[in-house]
């Protein structure tokens, strides 16, 4: 099995998690679970139950107490290590965007024995580049400063403005005096958090102008977000008026819409789909998601990934469900005769880490 | 096996239905079968054909015409009694908003040896509310008794919203002055019908404020809604907007949209997903459209039910592609590994009745 | 093995196409295969490596190159002989519409040893009608003259209205004056091209007074095409508004959106569903992508086609996948008792066969 590359994932925590925090990172939402119910009983919930237990020394589906229990015994660092070289990982792309006491690519590449890079957040660079500044003009020279300087040391960027604003954005770059005017009601606001769709696509087209990959968050995600404006095909026009500019965009997940990420993936060439979120979350069906990935997106356009964030055990399933799920489904139609067997050897190969390494380089 | 709760459907016909009007009550179309077709030739109809016969004494796909003259020898009554008692349902539902004449709850409870409770259709109430009524104070007075009414022995709320309107209505309540205005323009129209969505609307913020739960019609039905503007995502901000009310949503099929159901499910906690009409429809595909609503909904957030609607047929039908295409998906999940035998023996329970006992109590 | 009807393709081209024109018309992209990629590592690339070598005499999944040396060495004819008379159709109705040096109905017929008829595609029918005419009244006199002619003539019409505008439209006819004031605005133009949504729709109800079957794209296709605009679900009103002239309507591909399209066959008795290009692009899933279609829309409402387009072997992979995918569905049916024998024989008939042939006339 050739190592994975990971190219969107997100660090994992420090220290240990308690029952709530833990259970809280197994969903997407941002409450408890309802009465009567657990965010253990979801498909992600079982695939923890399946894969994890065994790597810290227990019987898979044991209760969820026993193994919190035995991962406390463990300690975090060592529950991280044990589960994390598990996963057959051998790149992680971490979006270093997020908050909470998470590893950063280098802590984490050490942990796992692997190698890391940084996926640069743009949101998260725009927020911090304002810290202190209140002169539009000032920020957006140290905004383009930070972006050329990330542009040479990360693997890629990547853009949240799906869940900021939705991807139903205008698809043109704004223009200069836009730009000036709406940094400056942010600046003056004190708000923080970019909400301004003339700034996030500010964000976006500087990013495409340095040749960086760019990753955007499509699909399913958070309560933050409304998911049929996270509709990928929203962004076809965008997809259109960036394409001159070379930049190449990695649509991140993209449930329930993947089939349409997969469309895009297939007519433009600067597109590319990724099966993130889509199939950590999806468990025993995530076969069933992929093959539906593996339909319109040329095999040369598709990207692992596990999107996983604070839980090693995110990464763990990830991989396992990606893996697993890929397995299946080319030997059963190697088995039919419909694939070579040469072929489907060669397709693994690059949707695993090919196709990621030729997108963000080595 | 529990006994099932079937907590959405609707009463069957007392009478026998001639043959057009049985095969009526096999579609969503408001139309015969297009020239040289039958709507025995599809899903539901082989799917009848395949349950129903045996329970009649007859062979499985034997030929409708001779299924219908079997039913009608033994009589409505008899062919109602002998169907219902064979769908493994304990407890129905029943939304008596429809027309026709149904069985209510009590005459449904007895012919099926079963249990049975009121679901009640917030137009229907109000527009009853209205008969007889000519002044708009007066007719909101009398609705809110009837809500408040309604809210201690009925089971749950429904709004067919989607329906009268479309799901893309304004998530926040309607202010006293415009749901005066347009309670006066309604009550002078004459229109009977309630199709202003500020009445829709204010329908849906008094149930909410009960404290029961509210099933909404989601996704496909008959041609007088719009699909597109029946897909559940559309509820996203209405779904934010009543959340601190700690009213329950029951989102009904939601077929082919039942994917976003399902997401609504897992990230808000007073949202739950309903399979109803999706699997009844799709027959051999019945397992396979389940597996799709399993993969984002936490199990604890899942109901089952039949939306039955006229003969008894689409309980049996509903009941059993629901219970085998459970028992193959669970049988599949269990035998490869990624679910255990416990767990699989736990969600059945829960999607067959649990989740429902636990949302609408028993 | 009944032969099939094709009820909606293009013609292959006259000579041999060279590897990159080979290439690209495996793709519905406009632009040569990303950096790295090649369009025959797709879907469709395997299933044409799969089934088309060994009816020019090399084993299947033979490298592309040497594939394409054979069939050189065989000539186009030759070629374009061998691979249609395997495809097991025995009707063509050929949409004429598209550019290229491809074969007409006629000759296609006496390559494939088969029978062909012709789609009239409507924009080309009045882009063509508009040559030399300078006055919209008479522009608008020839095009009704040149509609008459083609109802008489052939098997259908077909629209592009979701490639030109979108699917979007208004529902309604549009009136004269609109439909004359926009011709001239679009003869003094000199467009050539109609992309105006009056003369577009102008098209539509033309075609429609015909009582001749009207195809339309809807779903996936090029990148000329906006996909979520192209939702089948968005001519909702449409349907309703054109219900009364008796049209009848075939919804042609649909994917991703092809559940809507199957929807819309179920509820409007005048709707047809098509499975065309949502098969062959998604090759080894071909199956499970017909598997959605056969869910909501009635046995009698859903037609075969592989709308292929310049290279034979489009032809070969459209009808075997669509041959073996409903052979394997219809099979585990009937084995696992959900259908009968004679309703599964009955139903690929229709659904290869009998409802073209019903919808289009012998």
């Amino acid at each position: 099995m050739l190592p994975l590359v990971d190219h969107h994932c997100h660090g994992v925590l420090r220290s240990d998690p308690d029952d709530a925090a833990f259970e809280a990172l197994l969903t997407e939402s941002d409450a408890p679970a309802a009465p009567g119910t657990s965010f253990f009983d979801t498909q992600l919930g079982f695939a923890v139950r399946r894969w994890c237990p065994p790597l810290l020394g227990l019987e898979p589906h044991c209760p969820p107490e026993r193994y919190l229990t035995r991962r406390r015994e463990l300690g975090a660092e060592e529950a991280n290590r044990l589960l994390l070289r598990a996963t057959g990982i051998g790149t992680y792309l971490v979006d270093t965007g997020l908050p909470g006491d998470l590893t950063g690519p280098a802590e984490l590449a050490r942990l796992a024995g692997a190698r890391a890079r940084e996926i640069v957040r743009l949101e998260h660079l725009a927020e911090r580049a304002a810290e202190g500044v209140r002169d539009p003009d000032k920020f957006l020279a140290v905004l383009a400063d930070a972006i050329a300087t990330a542009a040479d040391t990360a693997a890629g960027f990547k853009s949240v403005v799906g869940y900021r604003h939705g991807l139903d954005f205008a698809p043109e770059p704004p223009g200069p005096a836009e730009v000036r005017a709406a940094t400056a009601d942010w600046l003056a606001s004190g708000a923080g958090r970019i909400t301004s769709p003339v700034l996030l696509r500010h964000l976006l087209w500087s990013a495409a102008g340095t040749g960086t990959a760019l990753q955007l968050h499509t699909g399913f995600g958070d309560p933050d977000l409304t998911l049929h404006r996270c509709d990928p095909l929203l962004l076809t026009d965008f997809i259109r008026a960036i394409r001159p500019t070379g930049c190449r965009l990695v649509l991140l997940h993209g449930y329930p819409y993947h089939r349409g990420a997969g469309y895009l993936a297939h007519v433009y060439p600067h597109v590319y789909a990724d099966v993130g979120l889509s199939l950590g979350h999806t468990g025993a069906r995530a076969e069933a998601v992929l093959a539906e990935f593996l339909e319109l997106a040329p095999f040369g356009k598709l990207l692992f990934s596990t999107d996983a964030y604070g839980l090693a055990e995110l990464y763990v399933v990830g991989a396992r469900l990606f893996q697993e799920g890929l397995d299946r489904l080319l030997n059963g139609w190697t088995a039919s005769g419909a694939w070579s067997a040469a072929d489907a050897e060669r397709v693994a190969a690059l949707v695993s880490a090919g196709n990621a390494e030729r997108v963000y380089g080595r």
